[in-house]
Formats: C-alpha cells, sequence, structure tokens
C-alpha cells in the first residue's frame, strides 16, 4: 500500500480509512468508485456532506437528529410525551421506532459512562434528561443502554440521580432472544431471564 | 431503516450507500461519523474528493492513475519498458509492486471482456495496447488478469490481435498458492498445477 502512484489518491484513501471500520484496502476500492463519479455526481456526493455538516440540527429536547430545531418525534403530537426513553446514541432510536412498539419519546445521551474511554457523566446528556424529568409532565423513564458493565453503570446513575423524583424507572428486557434456541444461549442471559420470570398471565404479547 | 429523522442525515447515508459493498446500515454509521467532524476536517475530507475529480490524470501511456500526465512507473528510467503487463485494474498494479517482483511497465485495460455485463473490447483500453505493442519496442507482454472465463477470453483476445507481431506473449502462472496445503486447493486448480507443472531445475525461487 506504499507504492500508490498518485499523491492525490492516496490523500482521498488516507481520508476514507480515518471513518471507523475502513481500512485501507477498502478506502482504495471506494475511492476508484468516487474517481469515476460524473461532475454532477460528484456534486451531490459532496454537497451531502456539506449540508451534514452546516444544515443538522440536534433536536433541543432529546438530542436526536434532526433537520430542524425540534425533532419530528419530540414535534409529534400523537406521541405520548410523559414516557422518555434513554439511548445511547442516535441509531438506538432508529432500532426502536423499526420495531413500532414505542409511542413515547427519547433522550439521546451521546454515549455511555466509560472511565475507561474517559468518557465521564459531564461528558453525556446527562444535565438536559434531569431537567426535563424536573419541569416537564413526565410519568416514566424507560432505560434501553446497552447490557454492559458501562450500560449499567450509566443505569444505575440515572436511576440514583431520580430518586428523588416520583417519575417511575423501567428497564428493558434482558432475556432469550425471539427465536433463539435455549442451548445457544450463554449462562448469564439464560440465568438473567429465569430471575427475571414473568407472570404468563401478565405477558402482552403471547 | 425508513424512519430517519433528518432528510439531510437520509440523503447522506443514500450517497454513502451508493459505493460498492456499503449497506445503508454501515452508511448510517459513517454519516453520523462524519457529522462529528470538525469544520477544518470537514474541508479536508470534501477537498480530497473534489481533488480526486478535478486535479488527477490518466497515464497517457498505460492508464494507471497519477497526479501527472505520464505515470511515475512509465516516467521512471530504471523500469524495462520493453515488458509490459496487462491488468484489469489499477488496483493489481498496486498488488504486482507489492510484490517487489517485477521491473517492467503496465497497461491497465479498466477492465475484462465480459459480454454478460455489456462489456465488449471497444470498452477496455485495447487499441492503446496494440499501438504501444505496434509503435514501441516491446520484447513482451506479460498477461495479469483474472483467472475467470472472462479473464481466459480477455487474454485469447489479446493474443490473437498479436499474432501477426513478433512479440513473446506469456502468463502469470497459476497454481497452489504459497503455504496452502494440497487437500484444500480445488480441483481444477489443482489439476492445472499438475498439467503445468515446471522442470525443478528452471524453478527460479526454490
Amino acid at each position: 500500500m506504499n507504492t500508490l502512484s498518485s499523491k492525490i489518491l492516496q490523500n482521498a484513501v488516507n481520508e476514507i480509512s480515518r471513518l471507523p471500520g475502513i481500512g485501507k484496502r477498502t478506502a482504495l476500492r471506494l475511492a476508484l468508485s468516487i474517481l469515476k463519479y460524473s461532475n454532477d455526481e460528484m456534486d451531490d456526493f459532496v454537497k451531502a456532506f456539506v449540508s451534514l455538516k452546516n444544515d443538522i440540527y440536534f433536536c433541543k429536547l432529546c438530542h436526536n437528529i434532526s433537520d430542524t430545531e425540534i425533532c419530528p418525534i419530540c414535534q409529534d403530537s400523537r406521541r405520548d410525551k410523559s414516557i422518555v426513553c434513554v439511548v445511547q446514541d442516535i441509531r438506538d432510536i432508529i432500532a426502536i421506532e423499526n420495531t413500532r412498539q414505542y409511542r413515547g419519546v427519547y433522550h439521546v445521551l451521546g454515549g455511555i459512562i466509560s472511565p475507561m474511554d474517559g468518557v465521564g457523566p459531564d461528558d453525556l446528556n446527562f444535565k438536559s434528561l434531569f431537567e426535563r424529568i424536573q419541569n416537564m409532565d413526565i410519568q416514566e423513564v424507560v432505560l434501553a443502554l446497552p447490557t454492559t458493565i458501562e450500560g449499567d453503570t450509566t443505569n444505575y446513575y440515572i436511576y440514583k440521580n431520580m430518586e428523588s423524583s416520583n417519575v417511575h424507572v423501567s428497564i428493558i428486557a434482558r432475556g432469550i432472544a425471539v427465536g433463539d434456541e435455549l442451548e445457544y444461549a450463554d449462562e448469564v442471559t439464560l440465568g438473567r431471564s429465569l430471575i427475571n420470570r414473568v407472570d404468563f398471565e401478565q405477558l402482552s404479547v403471547k
């Protein structure tokens, strides 16, 4: 990879390979593909990125990505504003929206507490979350963070900071994935799914 | 994936997912990562692509990518101009250069003959290849195309069009990859490696 005959190409490859999960080889493939773009195609391609930088908002309420100051979900009068689902990332909103099982609103933390990566509470959108809980009529906070130690730490941090409020805190169910065989589930998941077993009568989807 | 809360983000995702081998999910991950760029980073990123479109040359001799009208390889006085290695793509030049086993020059076809994909001889850089063979002092043409039916067709097309010339045509060796176990090689490759067995005395790398 040290023998590219063009510094311009090399520069483009370097820029592309800075992106997460893109290696030098893939970056070269992509650069050569972009090289074949017509002037119009290149124009559209470049404009898409410039617009991403200049024209996008982060929702003032939930920090979701948006073309307007308040995102479409927070603006939607049919959504239940009394339930706030706390997620790590904008991608989690998309994943939850795709299930069509949730009609509340969201709060994007922008990460989770991870001392190993130098991410503390001050680096995340907690202040605006607790302000929402204090000032707005919220009944329930649903924690939908990753099922990792960092996720658990963050869940606990939120729970502790909400103790004084009268807001109900819930957490998404952990257990055996739908369609999975029990024998292939890891022990921790299977163990938790037994401890947190649900009364069959209360099961909402039978 | 039909629920992105921002049309601008959606547009960027669409542009990125037009690239080969990039799905919608990866495109979203990349777009969200680009979104975090500083103004300077975004400037460098966009400039790299604009420069790719505006400032790059394809070498007048071999069609390799270059920052100058004639590429560094064709300009290099230490390279043997009497040997031309025919490759499908610029990436193949990089792969061969990385071996440090070849000191001749190249000719990039820009593809191979593939009627199924609508690629005929007129779509590829054959004219300039045969002109080079006719007008310049070339002793040997090394065919280094993919070992597929399309590659074989293209090899044969070149060979047929060169019959009237006195230029020697060679083809890169096909056989068991270095370090591979025989039992895992496919039958065609193993069969060919037996048919095309080389006299041990003539083996250049023992």
